[in-house]
């Protein structure tokens, strides 16, 4: 007796004997290669194409003959002359073996594929959504036995890809018996595959086979913006992002002053979340349109968000998170239906939102440890995502501390006096020559510097508007490498600094970026109140990351993550002169962007990092900085610039700060309000 | 050393030894023995009253002294002169073992209580409801190891109360946080227990201890009435019941009529679900009432309807039931939320519809299954449950067959000259003297019959305004024994009857039943249609049972189950002379009310009676009326009084039936139609 031909499939490495005949998708399924299909081997849905190879291969052991695989057969040909198929692939419900033969499955014909992330540092995305489509033929009914669609519907489900337990919401039912008949008993359905709260269920049902795709949103639900990003949850890519302000932003800017107005107003929690959800249905209106589906395909959504706004996302008054002992009304992941949060995509569509890990640090954090993963790191990583408040994040594989810090909203440009949020026309990076103190800078939407030929003519679309975030902190800190501001946070006079940009402001001082006045655009200055502001900002950011080393028994380390928008814009050099973040090597200071976006992301498109995440969060150690008295010490020691606190050994080596002092008590490190450091 | 004193309780016989000082309640609960608690042994619910028995108890090898349990206790005491307690009961939870006891527990401790049944022959319902109460005290937040306020809920109730996979709507979440402070952590929850789809949650919560109850509803959801029993869901009591018109009357009388509505009116499926759910709520709201109740406590409804009724109601078009091959949508039991079908009742409130058993027997037959259980009958039962379809079960242990028949409204007294609906006025029995000819009846509403004294001032306030389904049975069935009419169905003149009630009407006679006009009501008089109407009603009906009867390979039937509220006010005897059913005892003819509704109470207060049924609907043979030739046959046979097609053998025996006609062609069974019955 011969043997069986040898079936060895890359880049799996996967091999295994079939007999003549075997067509190479269930070779694959039987050895458990991961070889998508939506139309369980009809030849409908061309979503098993792979690629044979021939000819020797010494590492597998294997000589592959050119008639290895049946040969090109008519439905392979139809497929190909309307639709179109790379050479050398075939599809591998139509090709059989029958020789030894090496078969590669392509990226796009992998169901758990890999969505590629930007960074380097970032791990891939594994494809593994909650919902996805299955083609089937459904039994006729039959006087004789009779039973209901719908047993029949999910009997050929179970039947032709195993799965159990199969439920269908109302409206699922309401369609379905018309559904079936136009598709003349062939439909694809889309099933949510379940989780440990509910069961499968067919989320939607279309007639015949569904060359279409579903849609999920991953969404950032933050005080200030709400970002989404629409995701296609077969192929995992990005097919729109867009965003909106919060329209809760009239009730408050800031979360402490939404939860007054719920205290202060009867209703007004409840206005806040009919805002919020109307903000959302327009945003998702808008995502829709630019990607040109139909919102009613859109069946799986995640939220993250800091504990304020989920409160009021769903409807939950934020009261107690206003007080000690902040607690939470549920800080476990929650899932829902769009109809609970009443949101206009598909009707039955799946919400999950990320768990909150304790009152201040809420589910936009834990999507940030989703994506940046302290807990699997090797090094032990501070990961910092700064917006109205920092959440702050330090660990290893060992063990991950969490704990949240109020920097208010100075570094999203408010309280200062030019200040604005980033929107082109704001000056978002600042440069200050040493020498002649002269400053240079960049808006946004212009890619030129403001001393470069052809900046005026480029930046009088927007004009030069004012100075958000990252802008600030440049300036401070370039303001501090120039010589104009000492550590203690004090603008010199143009005598002491020798700039007459240095200009008198009230009894302080203020310089002068940008005299706008010409142009009749504003005047921007940079005065020693909104130096105050930045000061207070970044003191509480620095000291949340000192109270975690200090719990977690470290005085340095390895790497930090700078996360959120804002993380995105700034310089790690200037974040550290202005003493934001503990010292670190500026090579391992590195941005993440929307991490907190990209956790929402993960979890849209990989099922199983819900749970994962879950439990994550179940092991992170809370840490409360309202109760913790080194907290308020390190907050103290963190005002100057850079930190009495820190003695930034390596920024030390890299940047050259004056010893400047233009306090007329002429302390120059700090005012009275330095303490020692503890040793 | 001693050995630990024994405790026996009764009536389980459940025993063990227990260390001295174990409470009642502890050793109740390691022994299994069925002993509620709602508050866990707090000394609050006193839901654990037990019995102590004293004295020798040879049967039990006991001899229980004095102080075989700890003294009389303060909460004893507390809750006694509070609430009451009864004489020699104790709290199960405050009295400890201390010697040799044996304990009663008292049917009203018992959570798995039996709800009592009236009728002899069905079983008692054990209380098993989907949804209970539970008390908890739960840790306060912590800012040291912060957590959800739900979380710690779900925590305590896990650790009292053993339940796992705890969720929780949205809307208790909204409630949440104030309900825990203003009960001081100390709470009552509902928890509706999960199933296969969905798992356990809460539904409700209420500060402290909560003393009330819950509830739910039975819906028995015909063509014609929609009725509905409230129930307590901790004692199984049915604190109300009420029932209205099914709005939907007036798009169609019968339901093929409503099926065309929706297929010749845009949208018309649509409108008649609107009127359904608005009638319902109607109703719930006027049981609410009638109960004083407030609605947002029922928390848990079972629906059982036939299957169009069962697509309308979902919003489904039944479009499908009227025409071949009668393909259901879903044919499976069907768990909701109460707003899928847009009930005001508890916001989420759990829904369960009883499984279909065919395209034409519905969730009304399945609940008619549960009540009346024929596949654990020793006996062969016939089970009917008449309506505008009679729904017709045959069976015992080993198997059980389904068959539907289309008897048309002529029983619910539509197509009857002067039918109406059972009301109020409507003639509901009948006799005729068999040598004057004279009827005497009686009217829905008084207790007297026709010619008894007192009987026209007792009907004066409702008037005699016709005949209802039941009255027009027994009319005939006394007509035919009274040789007013012959057995193909033919009503006889003056001069063949010798009866002046016999009067001309058209080419055919009537029978005077009451000549109303003398008193300003209207004459009520049976008519040759009114007798066919009925002929082919019965005939129907018959062919249905004596179809099953071929199937199952027999003659005759053990007993015969008359199950609706037609069925509860029939006379067996009347019944048989007709034809409507096969030949048995008369004291095998037994009525079960409406088992429907009974059914429906039985799977709303026990949840596991909700697999049950579910998993004998899966073994219920179906039978398709439509497509057997041997239910033409039957019916041709049938329409003679009684039927040509069956002997009665055991009807002969008791009544005697004139051998008259009244046919100008001069066959006494049944004119040109009656052909042999097959051997």
């Amino acid at each position: 007796m011969s043997t069986d031909p040898l079936v060895v499939f890359t880049p799996s490495g996967k091999r295994g004997r079939f007999p003549v005949g075997t067509p190479i998708l269930t070779a694959a399924r039987q050895l458990g290669v991961d070889l998508d299909s939506v139309c369980g081997g009809r030849g409908i849905c061309s979503k098993c194409q792979i690629t044979p190879s021939y000819g020797e291969f010494p590492k597998h052991g294997v000589t592959v003959a050119d008639d290895a695989l049946s040969e090109w057969n008519k439905v392979e040909e139809r497929y190909k002359s309307k639709r179109g198929l790379i050479d050398g692939r075939r599809l591998g419900c139509q090709a059989t073996v029958q020789g030894d033969v090496v078969i590669d499955v392509p990226p796009e014909s992998q169901v758990h594929k890999q969505v590629v992330r930007k960074r380097a540092e970032a791990r891939d995305i594994v494809m593994n959504p909650s919902t996805k489509l299955y083609y089937v033929e459904v039994a006729e009914p039959d006087m004789h036995d009779p039973s209901g669609d719908l047993e029949r519907l999910v009997g050929a489900i179970e039947a032709d890809w195993g799965i159990k337990n199969i439920h269908a919401d109302l409206h699922i039912l309401q369609d379905l018996q018309p559904v079936l008949r136009k598709g003349a008993w062939k439909v694809t359905v889309a099933i949510h595959l379940g989780d440990d709260e509910n069961a499968p269920r067919i989320m939607h049902i279309w007639p015949g086979y569904y060359e279409g795709a579903v849609y999920g949103l991953a969404v950032d639900l933050g005080s200030t913006t709400i970002a989404a990003h629409l995701c296609d949850l077969t192929s995992g890519e990005v097919v729109a992002s867009s965003g909106i302000m919060n329209p809760q932003i009239r009730f408050g800017e800031d979360l402490m002053s939404r939860v007054s107005y719920g205290m202060m107003n009867t209703g007004g929690a409840g206005e806040m979340t009919a805002a919020v959800r109307e903000g959302m249905n327009a945003l998702f209106t808008q995502i829709a349109t630019e990607a040109e589906i139909d919102k009613g395909l859109i069946v799986d959504a995640v939220f993250v968000c800091n504990p304020v706004m989920h409160h009021l996302l769903l409807g939950i008054d934020p009261f107690e998170l206003g007080q000690a002992p902040f607690a939470l009304a549920t800080s476990n992941a929650l899932r829902l239906r769009a109809d609970d949060l009443d949101l206009n995509i598909h009707p039955s569509a799946r919400i999950y939102l990320l768990p909150c890990i304790a009152g201040h640090v809420g589910a936009d954090a834990a999507a940030v440890a989703l994506s940046e993963a302290p807990d699997k790191s090797d090094d032990l990583v501070l990961v910092v995502d700064v917006g109205t408040n920092a959440e702050i994040l330090l660990g290893n594989r060992d063990k991950v501390l969490a704990c949240s810090s109020p920097t208010g909203p100075a570094f999203e440009g408010a309280q200062i006096s030019a200040g604005q949020r980033a929107a082109p026309g704001a000056i978002e990076r600042v440069e200050i020559d040493p020498v002649t103190k002269e400053p240079r800078f960049r808006i946004i939407g212009v890619d030129l510097w403001s001393d470069e030929d052809g900046f005026e003519a480029a930046a009088a679309g927007t004009g030069i508007t004012g100075i958000c975030g990252s802008g600030i902190i440049e300036a401070i800190a370039e303001m501090r490498l120039a010589g104009l501001l000492d550590a203690s946070g004090l603008i010199g006079s143009a005598a002491q600094t020798g700039s007459d940009l240095c200009v008198p402001d009230g009894r302080t001082q203020a310089y002068v970026l940008h005299d706008g006045t010409a142009i009749g655009g504003p005047k921007i200055t940079v005065t020693n109140p909104d130096i105050r502001a930045i000061q207070m900002a970044k003191a509480a950011l620095y000291s949340g990351a000192r109270l975690l080393m200090d719990k977690f028994g470290v005085d340095q380390v390895d790497r930090v993550v700078l996360a959120g928008a804002f993380g995105a814009h700034i310089s790690s050099k200037h974040a550290m002169v202005l003493g934001m973040i503990p010292d670190a090597p500026l090579d391992k200071v590195t941005s993440a962007g929307n991490a907190a976006g990209t956790g929402a992301r993960i979890a849209l498109l990989n099922r199983d990092a819900r749970g994962e995440i879950e439990e994550t969060v179940r092991r992170i150690h809370k840490v409360e900085t309202a109760i913790e008295p080194r907290f308020q010490e390190h907050f103290v020691n963190a005002s100057a610039i850079p930190n009495s606190a820190d003695p930034f050994p390596i920024l030390n080596g890299i940047v050259d700060l004056p010893n400047v002092s233009f306090n007329t008590g002429g302390d120059s490190e700090g005012g009275g309000r330095r303490r020692r450091r503890r040793a």
